[in-house]
């Protein structure tokens, strides 16, 4: 059994929609954010406190693009997942980890000194100065997405749902205004796939039944 | 045939390693840092100007860590990659990942507003939250490495290769003071590896073949 720890929007996210696209059993435990400070017992599971944690036996995991190659990997085959002997391979996991280390660090800056702190820590020179860090590396997925449905081999992959969580971030940090016209697109067909609604329902679903055991 | 942008000391640095481990040939090409400023005729090549840059045929690769579990899949079968089928095939991929999305953000904003930018644009406010973010995050270094030798799987790994380089640009960045016990030691150990030692000669040398070649 595999089980999820998640915050409403958190990259955790990206596991919970690769579970979705592939169709796999698994528990979801929804947590508030930040989970080291509103949910403390959290730090006997994961001592670093971060999102997501992913435990699977005796496999556990706290990379939210990691754990998706290892979900498609593990558990496929699957077309999610571009393999070595493809033309793609190199493309596909430089997606990879490109989603979280390039794409999504210089969106925490942004939501850490615009949003999370209190006012007399925010630190407006390092919201502009990563913003536009984000949106200039951005210009990756401009370019590969002119031409092609999706980021590689011709397919939807496991690429699609790590780059496409960064732009749902963005697009909740108020980002997405500044996308170039193909990634606009880009964000638009990815909100139309399958597996993408299915996982924000699961976490909306997931959300309600923890309010309602709160209440209770 | 590979060839490796790098500049001294940085990130590409994980690759270097992973193709000296590997006794890969290669061709390195040094260029000084940050190259989008001072080798503005590098973006013409990587329009992200980003370091490293790997060029193996049509593949094209920007990630650090991701080159590395390329170059191990890609040219094994290696020791150095641990195999879907292993124990820790997860826990190496989240050292993959972990490695760069986790460890080196952190210290490049410690870099950036400590070092790199000019005086009145540093912020020591953002170095001391990210060093103590970093030094944090390496809290699951020092858990890995009390009672083994390497990360996972009971042998050197390119999860070894990436985490050590973190360490070693925390080194550079003054940071390694404040390291705990198994992580010290666990850095010593990297430094002995005949690996790392040739992919520190190769940069040291390909170094000074620039010097030369720009006096001449």
């Amino acid at each position: 059994m595999i089980t999820l720890y998640h915050c409403h929007g958190a990259r955790s996210f990206r596991p919970l929609w690769m579970l979705e696209e592939m169709g796999l059993d698994y528990e979801l435990k929804m947590l508030p954010f930040p989970p080291r400070v509103f949910a403390k017992e959290y730090l006997a599971i994961n001592p670093l406190g971060t999102i997501p944690f992913m435990v699977e036996g005796d496999t556990k995991m706290t990379e939210s693009s990691g754990i998706c190659h290892y979900l498609g990997t593990k558990h496929g085959p699957t077309p999610l997942v571009v393999d070595v002997d493809e033309t793609d391979y190199g493309t596909y996991l430089n997606w990879m980890f490109f989603s979280d280390a390039t794409l999504t660090f210089p969106q925490t800056l942004v939501l850490r000194y615009g949003t999370l702190e209190p006012n007399e820590r925010r630190q407006p020179q390092v919201v502009e100065d990563y913003a536009k860090w984000f949106l200039g590396r951005l210009r990756a997925v401009e370019a590969a997405t002119g031409e092609t449905e999706w980021l590689c081999q011709g397919r939807f992959t496991a690429a699609d749902v790590v780059i496409g969580y960064a732009l749902r971030l963005a697009d909740n940090l108020g980002l997405s205004k500044q996308f170039g016209p193909n990634v606009a697109a880009y964000w638009q067909r990815v909100q139309q796939r399958e597996g993408y609604r299915r996982a924000v329902e699961a976490e909306t679903r997931a959300g309600d039944e923890q309010k309602v055991a709160r209440r209770a």
